[in-house]
């Protein structure tokens, strides 16, 4: 088995809810000790398990809140 | 072997591009003939092959872009 240690720096903020409670947030996230990200994926509730995801960099998140004006 | 059925209905912009030609991109795309949604991935040149993503609502992906103010 191989881990992938994470730590959730920031919650940035909720997207959506599901039926079963689980919710697709954005996060700054650390992966493996590395500077964080942006990461946008689906969580179960206390972040217990995670969904799939994106993760992005702080110049590609930006660059989409521009065109999602 | 199974097919996805596709169309990229609006190229909507480039969040960046690796030094293999990759582009991550948002899409509006219709899947399976479904009405189309928000997509953020990787692309080949051309849009000739995908990478993994993330398809989001209208709302959630406008929700990004509050949260990335």
């Amino acid at each position: 088995m191989s881990s992938i240690e994470f730590e959730i720096v920031e919650h940035i903020g909720v997207l959506s809810e599901n039926a079963k409670g689980w919710r697709r947030e954005v996060n700054l996230i650390s992966w493996n000790g590395r500077a964080p990200k942006y990461d946008i994926r689906d969580w179960a509730p206390n972040n217990e398990k995670m969904g799939k995801g994106i993760t992005l960099t702080e110049e590609e998140f930006k660059k989409i809140a521009e065109l999602a004006k």
